[in-house]
């Protein structure tokens, strides 16, 4: 495993994986992600970053495959469980009795693929997923001690079967980072980069907070696309995403249907933080359309 | 990848994993685990096999984890789409763009782990997950028509996709299957009996079997475990798993909690046999009753 943050291999994938520019997709398709431009020019809406996108999936499950390396030096795919310490590695517990567990201890090197859960309706390729890749270690002292307390948290059945003996600890050093958003959406993200990056404190409660949006304040959704997002036009507006930054709004206008970006004002901090930046956000657009 | 059946790294994974024999959990969660005799000896009931288990996970799901080898030889993981050939492998459609896709290109080994959808209420550790590794092919002819049916049946967005020119089919010769159904329930599958093996037709149906047999069919249940099942003091009875070969139930009786397994007397062989081989087994529960 290579430590540096790109290996000549992952230069093409760098290069060809800009934000808002599908890869390996041609023209077709690429106008089916056609965004229409706002009419009034509006400031860019800040989103999470490719590093925050990967630390947001890898807290918000705590189900996974890991890669490992056989005895012949095959890839081998398995399901694991798996905890996030503070620095985002990812915690494991592993029988050594299973094929990954004995992998591990032959050959440390290991790699995490972890898919966003995709609501039924959603279009699993179109989807967030990252991989983090690197160097499985056994952790001692306190960095033990963190990663059982993450892992237990993590899954409801750590508490029975962390305590055999012939379950080992894993933290996995992150080398690499690679973030898919969806369709045209990914980055490749350097390991300090990766450690530096907060999950969205507001992911688990984004669900709730866009079914609300949507049933009960249409209305404030329309006027904010006009105004914060510059679509004047925009005849019709739903919640299509939220995060600690901003609300994804897709809009019907007479120029067609186009996805939007409005940016809250401030970063939200705390897991309940998505109500009040809404309600201020509302008040801006009020505050524009006087 | 040694094609044959068993490693000898596999052997002792083999050997530790027989059905219903907890593999490296003591004696606390057997405990958890524990199945109450019947009072009244039954036929043992017949169960879908660890071929017949894999091949219904595969079949179930679309979305899994690849695992390959980086040009450092390093293992890779990765989300993918995929679809099932009629033989059980697993067809993909990968960019060679992407890091998964250059890998497959240099070195053709690779595996596949996908988990069985879990409930929200279910320990994600107690769920079915199958693994499946061997070498990747390019199909032609017959075989690479055969890959674009089962993968644009499986893939919503694949008639977007499969047609672009750096898109490359690859189908995954399977050598080595391994599949693991929760606590103590897994097993190694020879190629050859994985291939042979059919995905379980009423796997799709049985959700909504299942919440329809405990929403208005309590007491038939409840006869089928005093009668088939041998629990003559079962005092309630859940469904909480259905197959093509019978019904799991989960049983309140005055000894304790139980599981119990009742089979129904002939392998329903269509998608929708689920509910003629409950109503014959209702049947045969009223006729022993009396």
């Amino acid at each position: 495993m290579n430590s540096s943050e790109a290996t000549p291999n992952d230069a093409q994938t760098i290069n060809m994986g800009g934000h808002g520019v599908p890869v390996g997709v041609g023209t077709e398709a690429a106008e089916l992600m056609a965004q229409l431009p706002p009419l009034e020019e509006v400031p860019a809406a800040p989103k999470r970053s490719a590093a925050e996108e990967a630390r947001t999936i890898l807290a918000a499950n705590a189900t996974g495959a890991l890669a490992t390396l056989t005895a012949e030096g095959d890839p081998w795919a398995s399901i694991v469980n798996y905890g996030v310490l503070a620095d985002g590695s990812p915690v494991f517990s592993l029988s050594t009795l299973a094929l990954h567990g004995r992998n591990l201890q032959r050959d440390q090197r290991a790699s995490l693929a972890v898919s966003e859960t995709v609501p039924p309706a959603r279009d699993p390729a179109d989807s967030g997923r990252v991989t983090v890749a690197g160097v499985a270690e056994e952790p001692t002292g306190d960095r033990l001690e963190e990663a059982r307390l993450v892992y237990e948290a993590a899954i409801a059945s750590a508490a029975i079967f962390g305590g055999f003996a012939d379950f080992t600890w894993w933290v996995l050093r992150v080398e690499r980072v690679r973030w898919v958003g969806g369709f045209g959406r990914m980055d490749s993200v350097g390991p300090k980069s990766f450690a530096a990056a907060e999950a969205d404190p507001v992911a688990p409660s984004t669900p709730g907070a866009i079914a609300h949006l949507n049933a009960d304040h249409a209305d404030a959704l329309l006027l904010i696309a006009q105004t914060l997002g510059g679509h004047t036009d925009a005849e019709k507006a739903t919640c299509v995403g939220a995060d600690r930054y901003g609300l994804d709004l897709d809009l019907v206008t007479p120029r067609g249907r186009t996805g939007a970006r409005v940016g809250f004002e401030e970063t939200v901090r705390e897991p309940d933080g998505l109500r009040a930046a809404t309600v201020a956000m509302v008040g801006r657009a009020r505050e524009l359309s006087r």
